[in-house]
């Protein structure tokens, strides 16, 4: 195991500075906190961190959480980071008030679960699961249902899942079947299965209360006939006990990664006896669902940042230690009588760690903008602005979900590399990474659905209003980072690349204005890795020139080194990530259509 | 499990009519083959393949080869492949009549183990390794020690393996220290470790024979004073009883993937009685052996390609059963009430299928083209055409070995991808096959160090001749290619992107010529990609060429669609893969320098 699982001095520089936390707590919802307790909050989340999750993150890879005799067997601490989490206000710190909740921003308790996921991946779902599923009863139930359940789980007492997937319907939502019986007595009866479901079942938590779509007897077809139900494993009685509710644990899926983060199958109503009930009216499930989807992606490209960053960290510490090789002298050989190298002075590792660094930094100042972003439309009652940070949330939120899933595998895979055998070698941590990051670009919406959200229907929606909002923020960066003469080449770059995306959706729209929407979303993928890659380096951008005024000011919170890292990172990313566009728009705009399906046997 | 692991129809095709398999039985060394003999030899590899490799390809994941009590436990298939593979002759059937060959082209036995990586990639290899050890033995050593083991291992009684890593040097082998002592008796007395060393004990050989680099004292630092020895677990005696060589399992390695395919750490001369005996020179060991590495990473490349064929069959096939989502129509919308489409009907899935289908068919061929280079190589009797074979294989072979690994990995993980969170689940094959081929960017020289070896020797060897070679071949095949219209395009494209190769190494080479070595092969990596795309996107023109040829001609031999289908392949990959050529000349023509090391320190 590596020494360090994240940089919690960049964790809040990214934070505080770069973006101005602080600024926050000046809406009337969070009028309570103050700059100095989040922090000693975060303090406190990197010891429990320490102590109780990073120790045992190998060990949850193996064994794996697995299915036994009806049951699903998880690591015991999982039993703690539910219980301590949820004292800690793991579970409940975003919520309001009168939830039993602190009224903390996201933008906080997102860089307190990051810290978690960089510590132990496998873990901090349980607690987020349990959040999610409060969060749509909070929202959206009667109070009923809110005075029996939100106290339970807020505290991390009882578990909360998400029960989305059938497996005849998988990514197609509109083709669930689980059904939804109403009674006399105003609950309904559920029966169906649902499969893929994280923290379904273990014996850490005296109750589970699942989050279930379903579809009411006579309700229309399609996505606009589903309810949401909440659907507890035990029936909590007025008398406080708990009766069995007819859901059974069927089994569970064994996994490439993320062993230690159960994933069951679980089966409502075989017995004609599990009770739902209806959260909020009735065929409107999937519209609660989707509100709390923002925060869900959010959480996914959290993760995915946090296990970027964790391996970042692996892999430095092993370049760092590992003497290897020699530099090539001006001669062209090597002299092989002197000491070898460490191996972090070839160029090729250091390239390779110089991707690592930016893209898990640049994923989670992503993360955190986009928290910020939910706050911010949250909780600003200027209506005006409330929709201009709305906008700006929605057309990134695909690429936050997206960007470090699909470059933080990349990431890790690099990290992997730079230690040789040993990154394939299950003694090293590399390789967990590795495999724990891959389901992330499957999580909550593949890819390639969030790139059909992010060009078919975020990049057009309110005339193109959301994207227009985004140029002119990358604008604002640009020009902040024109007063240095360092930078300004930079910024000069990004705004042809600004241009370029938009001359790519011009191209584009003239199939979507001629109605052939397949055509116009036919490499959406492509699309979203280059917006990826133009709106990243406007993020890199952003830091970048945060850390040259630091350096021209004298700043003594962080040494100059650190500063000018930061600025070394941006031109790498310019460099080698960003080029990447020219190729990108290249395939985007290049006439051929050769994915779009016809008659003709292209498999053959 | 799919049905198929590999395309048969497609492998004859690439083989025989896009290479042209049966000219290299007009060498006379070939003499006694003919290519009917060669297909049934390969039509019952695969039969065997079938038998005994695929259905226990799941199995050998778990539970993994494992080190107990001082051995090595395996599947026990390994005890079967070891003893049908070497009657079949698949270790020794590429060796001279004199050492109990059968004296067949190293193309065709490519093919015929490419066709078992496919079906299972964990055993091979221990096949291969014994075959690589005996040609050590059959070109350099004594009669004596040939006449000791070339037979029993050529026929699969005893292993072989290769031990050049010391945990102290890893890729670095001129640090290596394992020492070789003389005796009187003239063999040497052996002493050091080795680790990874692949197939390294099993209890399915009677014997195993490591080819064991090691110093001999005195000998000069650095690579130059490498000697290779034969070092026996146990010594042959003259009575054919076998005594205990002091050679110990000290453990293995626990891995990630190819968990079946065992990696040992072995300790030599624990106890002093430790014989080595020495091939050929002393001092050598280094240049025999690499004079043997060429094929082993042909080897390298044909397992990963044949990963990548079985990956893609497997997803191929699961999106051809699988119903999930439905078309968007011209009105922008969904029908719920329509049936659920196959996912193989979505744009996004045909992509990632057919980037599946050109890197795994495109890396075929490029593995192929290797083997019939080094064929023609070394049988070829005229030195002018020798040396035109050998330049052009010498540029090919980092690429052979690295582009089926890198790009093969990327293709794989696109095949999870088209299953979603199935791809992740261990009870679907892709996450295995993904997992397999992540090594194979870190076998037998890391891509960094392939980079090297291309930009740093490969391009510049002979003045530059082998890069002249390999353009007039390119050349060629875009000449054949102009006949058609269909084709004419994409031939004026490869001559661009040829032109622009040669841009780039016009503008690195100012670096080199000022000394700056260093900065000449900085980003090696990145140019290994780029020429990578342009090779490939000529294999893919040449193969696209064959099959426009066949159906003008009116084939019968292939289904029109099956030509057709190659056609398509090609524009695929021109259109989205060798387009990346234009970021990948930008970033290598940037003038910043951001990846050597300086004492200013950037990872802060």
């Amino acid at each position: 195991m590596a020494k360090k699982y994240c940089d919690i001095e960049n964790l809040k520089y990214i934070l505080n500075e770069v973006h101005d936390f602080s600024s926050l707590l000046k809406l009337e919802h969070f009028a309570d906190h103050d700059a100095e307790a989040i922090d000693t909050f975060l303090d406190s989340v990197k010891d429990f961190s320490d102590k109780e999750l990073y120790p045992c993150f190998t060990e949850m890879d193996s064994p794996p959480a697995h299915y036994k005799d009806g049951k699903i067997i998880v690591h015991p601490q999982v039993g703690t980071v539910m219980k301590q989490g949820g004292e800690m206000g793991l579970i409940n710190a975003t919520f309001p008030y009168e939830s039993n909740g602190l009224q903390m921003p996201l933008t906080a308790f997102t860089a307190a679960h990051y810290i978690m996921d960089a510590a132990n991946n496998h873990l901090p779902g349980y607690l987020g699961l349990t959040m999610g599923a409060t969060e749509l009863i909070i929202h959206f139930a009667s109070d009923e249902l809110k005075n029996t359940y939100v106290e339970k789980m807020g505290s991390g007492q009882w578990g909360g899942t998400m029960c989305l997937t059938e497996p005849q319907a998988g990514s197609s939502l509109s083709d669930i079947v689980t059904s939804a019986t109403p009674t006399e007595n105003g609950h309904y009866k559920i029966k169906g299965q649902k499969i893929f479901i994280s923290a379904g079942d273990h014996e850490y938590a005296d109750n589970f209360v699942h989050l279930v779509l379903a579809r009411i007897e006579g309700a229309p077809a399609g996505t606009k006939g589903i309810s949401l139900f909440v659907v507890p494993k035990k029936r909590p009685e007025s008398d406080g006990s708990l009766t069995p509710n007819d859901v059974i644990t069927a089994g569970d899926f064994q996994k490439m990664g993320q062993k230690g983060y159960c994933t069951t199958h679980l089966m409502f109503g075989e017995n004609d006896d599990c009770e739902g009930y209806l959260v909020g009216n009735p065929h409107q499930g999937l519209r609660y669902m989707f509100l709390m989807m923002n925060g869900a992606r959010i959480g996914v490209g959290r993760g995915a940042a946090a296990i970027a960053e964790a391996a970042y960290q692996a892999s430095l510490q092993y370049a760092n230690e590992r003497p290897q090789g020699r530099k090539i002298t001006n001669t062209g050989k090597k002299d092989p009588t002197s000491k070898q190298n460490l191996i972090i002075k070839h160029a090729d590792v250091r390239r390779m760690l110089l991707m690592q660094k930016s893209v898990a930094e640049g994923s989670l100042s992503l993360v955190l903008k986009a928290a910020k972003l939910a706050d911010l439309y949250n909780f600003t009652k200027d209506e005006k602005e409330k929709e201009h940070h709305k906008l700006l949330l929605e057309i990134l939120i695909p690429l936050v979900k997206t960007y470090p899933s699909e470059m933080g595998l990349q990431s890790a895979s690099n990290g992997l590399q730079v230690l040789g055998g040993y990154g394939f070698c299950s003694e090293y941590v590399l390789q967990q990474y590795y495999r724990d990051l891959r389901i992330f670009s499957i999580y909550e919406g593949t890819t390639g659905i969030q790139s059909l959200d992010l060009l078919g229907r975020k990049v057009v929606m309110n005339g193109g209003e959301a994207l227009r909002i985004l140029a002119a923020e990358i604008m604002n960066t640009m020009k902040a980072a024109s007063d240095y003469d360092e930078l300004r080449p930079y910024a000069g770059k990004l705004g042809e690349k600004l241009q370029l995306v938009q001359k790519v959706i011009e191209h584009l729209a003239q199939y979507a204005m001629k109605g052939d929407f397949e055509r116009y979303t036919a490499d959406a993928t492509v699309f979203m890795e280059m917006f990826g890659h133009v709106v990243m380096s406007w993020l890199w951008l952003e830091m970048a020139t945060f850390s040259k005024e630091a350096l021209v000011k004298g700043d003594t919170k962080h040494a100059p080194e650190f500063h000018e890292s930061k600025i070394h990172t941006m031109k790498y990313y310019f460099k080698y990530e960003l080029a990447k566009t020219t190729s990108q728009a290249e395939v985007l705009m290049d006439a051929a259509s050769l994915t779009i399906a016809s008659d003709k046997e292209i498999f053959a």
